[in-house]
């Protein structure tokens, strides 16, 4: 029924925990936020289930496993972990491209020791590069009290930085409470 | 002076630890929040106070009498921290209810090893089915680092659950922050 | 080329770790939030610098170093990690005045065993007879699970208490998400 959004060049839906950011991010970019069918789209997946698997990760194997059954068939779906910015200079701009989740990549980033303020560079650099639409979601995860270990605070000092840095170039920003969303960079598609 | 202020069937009061929600809620509740006298309305309150008592848990209880001394007399509590389903169904709708947490319902839930996504099933038949229009205050809590614990975490994604899905069925959603309510759906009463 | 926007007598800035609630709030103090020059202002730090040195708090060091190259000539400070309430009440009202954070100040009287309630209503009292304009900073640290131990319980109490009665007083409270204001009392300045 309705004609899917029309969306600016990079959206980044912000939640917690269990917010509904995920499956807000997947309609923002298949179209149906509205209701009427959904276009192809592709999945850029963070999560690293080869080091899930390893290390016998079962709630994110679960989580990893719910998402994808509540996709349909026309998302298509990539694992990457680190190099996010070369699939987004890879695309060719016929589908809008979701990454969930850069909080997960920022980890995966720390956890293999690369340096994550030139990563966000460059994935930045790819993010105005690319011909693609593209939906970011990430965490937010400094509304909580101070962490007692130096990693967990290093972990969200990063993560708020991160986020800032792509909240400034996004065309909108949506933080989900609950699963409903409120703007707070640009209009809510209706 | 102003009127008692009409209320959807169903609001979600959410709201960190010390936003300020209970009070809002409370006033939400007896009609107070524009001024004019309050209305009589039912508090059901979750907190486990004989469980409380038992493990001289000083902390809750010196809440939960404050927050008694705050309420006046035209306040009746009943105290029930499992089935608020049954005391929703019960109600004749001659005076709006308050739930007062649904977050420490939950909890009270899996320190009983009740089936929480059942729990929260009957809970929203009841809501629908009630004749009193009902305001729910719940945490938020999904909005810092992600716990060390297995239990901390599934706690969490619990609870985010939850909010979700009171908040899909809530006509108002309003979050407090440092006291003041942002409208997440809905128009915030004046 | 903008003119410096007329502040209300109190501003409060809330926010996260890292999302960027300094920033804006020197902005808003020195005015150059739509661009134009810099005015005169005061900073007050409560950052316990000779405390942190004592603790070799290199995290704290760093971060104040940052801030304090970030700000400009037209910046004084004045470190004052206890009693901001006798600042307040020092000023001329020439330049409006950042008082940069709450958050700290309420650790460091904690730290001391001051009574945070009257330290409250003191600040309160100050913010409500100082001649200049005031802008606060304080974090938001309620909005994740609740902390295992008892003092980071407390402090998260105090914190949410603190943010409660100043943004009553306030003219205008903002929360800061990934670097960008939300208005949760009174209008966004343009």
């Amino acid at each position: 029924m309705a004609a899917a959004l029309p969306l600016p060049h990079v959206t980044l839906v912000l939640g917690g925990a269990r917010s509904g950011k995920s499956t807000y991010a997947e309609k923002l970019v298949e179209g149906t936020l509205a209701g009427g069918a959904p276009r192809p789209a592709l999945l850029v997946a963070t999560a690293d289930l080869a080091d899930s698997a390893r290390h016998s990760d079962d709630e994110m194997a679960a989580r990893v496993a719910m998402h994808r059954r509540r996709r349909g068939a026309h998302w298509q779906t990539i694992e990457e972990p680190v190099d996010i910015a070369a699939v987004l200079r890879r695309q060719d701009g016929t589908r809008p491209v979701l990454v969930d989740c850069l909080t997960l990549w920022l980890s995966n980033l720390l956890l293999r020791g690369h340096d994550v303020d030139s990563a966000g560079e460059s994935l930045a650099a790819a993010l105005a590069d690319s011909r693609a639409t593209v939906v970011l979601v990430a965490n937010e995860v400094g509304l909580g009290i101070v962490p007692d270990n130096a990693l967990a605070r290093r972990f969200r000092d990063e993560a708020g930085r991160l986020n800032m840095r792509l909240a400034r170039q996004a065309g909108q920003v949506v933080l989900l409470v609950a699963g409903l969303p409120m703007a707070i960079k640009g209009v809510l598609p209706a």
